[in-house]
């Protein structure tokens, strides 16, 4: 029988203490402000309304809401699990997103010259996207983690996440505007590699007692579900270009999460035992629309595009909750306490492929001469070509791209949803490989789900038999 | 005695999923994008930040979270209802706004050449406040109504809704910022008529066990009255003229909904058992100030004159809870779950008569010639008259009006006030005869105000009598 | 024994009402629109989108968030005390409000020529701001207090908050833009004094067996607490300078709370018993680097420099909350309730210590000439200096300031901080001996901590022993 580390001192203290000094360390080493954030950059002086905090902050605290509230909230379903969903989701948030400045900095926007990032409103909104993506790999692995693994998951997580945005970037050059391939379907299946590589038997073997959800908790999840469901158009837009294309991500996002809700409650009802409603199809697949719709959200798919987008991932979300989610524990030994396979990954590949066939039709004729703004790789790459010569008399700053067909660019996007999954699966088995040493005090099978191993938990309103952790035999033989 | 067809299934997916396929065909055949949301159009190219999403996305997100964490949650308060509160309010919404782009673009802004609507920001915001109306009527009904009749219930309220709306933006040409009179007082007696027609003396006998509140249920729908509270200005000024007027509509309403708030404490307190404050009282009279001033908050009342109206409505909306409720039930027949008829009934008749108030006194000496932005009906209908030329030079973009009087104006608006009543009510009772037949699944007597009917519920702590439905002897009598 | 006299009929409602139409007869009297309000001023019909409402509104929701759910969810942890909390925080806040509009108006933007007040967007936030330190005092003595106490306290501590505010910015020049010197230093010790004086050996002798929380109650307040994280970069450059500044004041806030975020868990983690983590920590230290980094929001302190204090804050405050308020109780018969001395008095202290130094130390050589507009103080007394001239050259809007060296500068931000304190704990302490009497109706020692007291309170769910307060024996004495 495993003997179980679960005492977190001082192995969480110091190694947070430690992380975070890391991270000042590094932010004083090579973290600076960007031009609109610098005062000698003097941009108040001139149009103030032009910096960019005026275009992208409203958006990036409704970001800011989805991660903190939404992905917090949205965890606290577990009847005896809600202290920690919320604070640890707070936790990774607030650490992963300084270490996420760092990565994205170094590996996209490095200023080889000075040897600094600098960092900006875009900067923080990716920072904060990042850790969209740890969170939702939090998601199924929740409930059978200590605190201190969940600090080593960001760490590690957020290095795979920024390589493979880098392909996304820098390489495939990929239209991604609300991430569903590299945040969601990447957090989903690295989250579900490392849960494979922890899978435990004696935990899995039967439903667990605490591993469901009591009234009151169902009802603080809905208020996670229902602010992500309100600003992810804000989320999908977030760093879509000014003007039109950032209008048309927050659009199509709006009308594809009304389709995709009123599908999960039809296929809710439908699969339901006398037409009844499940809470957790409402909690979650709910969302499904606004991950699939994530990578075509600010291309011309039309209003009806959206609709069709979020309609097919909330039914096909629903249906994976249902049937999907039980087999992958029982026959892949893949245990997923959110469900995120369905709310992200199955959608995240959806969404991946939706782009690269918005792309691959895409078309002078819908777009107009925004084409080679939505999507630069189509520019030429020759200067000398006539079809560049023609947007440079439109625009003087355009810049040769990669000179690519819609239909070339259409199979880079499909290529970038194989090399997410690719990356997301790699990683996490390693990730989970390297986690599964009990000295990073994961909680025992029947201490799982069970807030009082890692926070002082105050009686709770008709919950006598709450445990006090201290008396529990297995901490006794904690020696560390 | 009344059998109940309360099984869900087929009937409600198979609805929601005939109307969501319709909605989609729809869309695909009269929707397209707007000027600011189409690429084609080059928006982006030139001034980006002139484009309506930086004018009004902020607000949209304000009356979003108003429309499905505001009303969701305001209507938690009953101890055994939340998960419907929340999750039809999430289901009418998200249904609601999509069928309301369809009426309000067919009916307000369809393009005759094209045969086609044209949604932009705007668009996105109308259909957000046509769903309020329709959450509004939710309420009177709150706890008696199955998932099915509250679909049909709007897709029917809607339609009355648009041409409401119709006859006051278009015929009557009456400004109603805030929606008072065709959002809140129409959504009021549309669902106290729904209420009136859907009596039931078994039901409504001696009160409902399942009728009241719990600690926590009071506690998660503060939330959904603080959001409402914080974000009223953002409603009542979302779709107001750029700039003063939008400013002014957001001031206003700050200001009536601080003095609504004061009011309803202190009327509380001066009714209740030894001056104790009532919970129902803070929950929604608070906000009477945001109805009230609705109508005129874009208008130039002064501070003080939004004081007035919030300070008035707040009292008044506290004794209607306290005094007019249990008889409008009693006398009239007439259950008013949520009390709209004091939040939304009769503050919005305040708020049209204000609004007819401050529309016959307006006058240039107070608004310069901003009269005539604020209100266009005053410009002559004649290009020829003096003042059509004085206000030609001033701005070439001036249209003819109507020539109206401030005093005409007012009558005008005092009229719209009279047919949003009349709309309201005969809607809802066609709506209401066409709802009763027991097919459509409304809960029977006992089981009305009860989540376990259309809901799995787990456990509550500390409710141990949690009756699971599918014991319940009439469901066995559902044969459909 | 003390008789109290607790029955709040017809003291508060009357009080209210008195309040409420005394603050409107002077909003009738000395309140109108400002520039950007105004219809007159026609500003619709030139640029609109340089309307303070663009640059300011999305900010000024996100502190009216944090004023509302922010506080008012933060302070529900206690587990019988949730309403008076929400609801005490909720009248608070929207009387605060008005009366601070006609205080800051009078003290600091009063027109002497037209005998009026102009309110903008600015007034708006600052009266947000002026309520905010009112709630963190009522932190201080949350659950000992009636709601009529509290009214009255508003009307006294927004006067020597008011005062306060007039000699920091109009006095002594200094820079605080997120208030971290005269809101939260000066909330957190006016507070305190007000405590200390109403402190009750009878009620303090043990820990009150409801001066805890329970399971929900703690979730609930998790609520309070992220809202306020989140939108803390919103309250600390929500009245920065336009561009870059705002821009500045925002990122700093952002990194500064993610340290203290982690800080706080670690130390919590440090602290507490097996390594646990404590909730009360989590709901308040990670707050602590939004106070923090208040004062010098908006300067160059360089993400590095927010993320040392944002550590250093939140590391401080964790430990106070462990080890300083208890001895604080025992000790100094100092009662902080919610610990606003751990998350706003030492954590402003450091605020306004770090503006010091980061004003003392800028230069030019950083902000380059932008120097002179975050500090106008620096800008030179005498138009004929060789600095002003260049200055002009630069910028024709250019003012006369005082000449000051940065030093000076840094000088006067570290006296207001001596005067922040001497102002709180002398009004706090008057505050606290003139609603020491007990007419003003605070609970007995028993009764605190309890919501019954002043509110109809329902069945709560597992809390059987609810006590209906009629049946108290002292209130047959209450004989007002």
């Amino acid at each position: 029988m495993a003997i179980y580390h679960t005492k977190m001192n001082p192995k969480l203290p110091v190694v947070a203490l430690v992380f975070e000094v890391v991270i000042l360390i590094l932010f004083g080493i090579f973290v600076r402000y960007d031009h609109d954030v610098d005062a000698k950059e003097q941009t108040n002086t001139t149009e103030a309304q032009k910096n960019e905090f005026y275009f992208r902050y409203p958006s990036f605290q409704d970001v800011h809401v989805m991660i903190f509230i939404g992905f917090g909230f949205l965890m606290t379903f577990l009847k005896r699990y809600s202290f920690s969903s919320v604070g640890f989701n707070f936790l990774i948030a607030a650490f992963g997103l300084q270490w996420a400045v760092l990565l994205q900095g170094w590996l996209h926007h490095f200023d080889s010259k000075t040897l600094t990032i600098h960092i900006g409103m875009e900067g923080m909104i990716n920072a904060d996207f990042c850790t969209a993506a740890v969170l939702i790999s939090f998601g199924a692995v929740l409930g059978k983690t200590s605190p201190l693994q969940l600090l080593v998951m960001t760490v590690l997580e957020e290095v795979f996440f920024a390589l493979n945005e880098h392909i996304a970037v820098s390489v495939l050059k990929v239209n991604d505007a609300g991430g569903s391939m590299v945040i969601h379907l990447f957090g989903a299946y690295f989250g579900l590699a490392v849960s494979r590589v922890m899978f435990r038997d004696g935990l899995h073997g039967a439903t667990h007692e605490k591993e469901g959800s009591v009234y009151h908790s169902d009802l603080f999840a809905m208020i996670g579900t229902i602010f992500l469901w309100m600003f992810w158009p804000s989320f999908n837009s977030a760093i879509a270009a000014h003007g039109d294309d950032q209008m048309r991500a927050a659009m199509n996002t709006y009308l594809s999460l009304a389709a995709s809700l009123v599908a999960a409650f039809a296929i809710s009802s439908l699969t339901c035992r006398e037409g009844k409603l499940d809470m957790v199809h409402i909690q979650n697949a709910s969302l499904a629309g606004g991950v699939a719709v994530g990578t075509c959200a600010d291309m011309m798919i039309n209003p009806y595009g959206a609709i069709v987008i979020g309609f097919c991932s909330g039914a096909i979300s629903t249906l994976g909750f249902k049937y999907l989610t039980p087999l992958l524990a029982s026959k892949l030994k893949v245990h997923d306490t959110c469900g995120v396979h369905n709310l992200h990954g199955i959608p995240g590949i959806l969404g991946g492929l939706s782009g690269a066939i918005a792309a691959a039709f895409a078309s002078e004729e819908v777009y107009g001469l925004s084409l080679y703004l939505t999507f630069p790789t189509l520019v030429p790459n020759e200067e000398s070509s006539p079809l560049f010569k023609r947007l440079h008399t439109w625009r003087k700053d355009i810049e040769p791209g990669q000179g690519r067909s819609p239909a070339e660019q259409g199979g880079y996007q499909a290529l970038q949803v194989l090399i997410s999954l690719i990356m997301a699966i790699g990683g996490g088995l390693i990730t989970g490989f390297f986690l599964k040493h009990t000295w990073w005090g994961q909680p025992s099978d029947v201490d799982c789900f069970e807030d009082s191993m890692y926070w002082e938990v105050p009686e709770a309103e008709g919950f006598e038999e709450v445990k006090t952790e201290g008396e529990h035999p297995l901490d006794s033989q904690d020696e560390l």
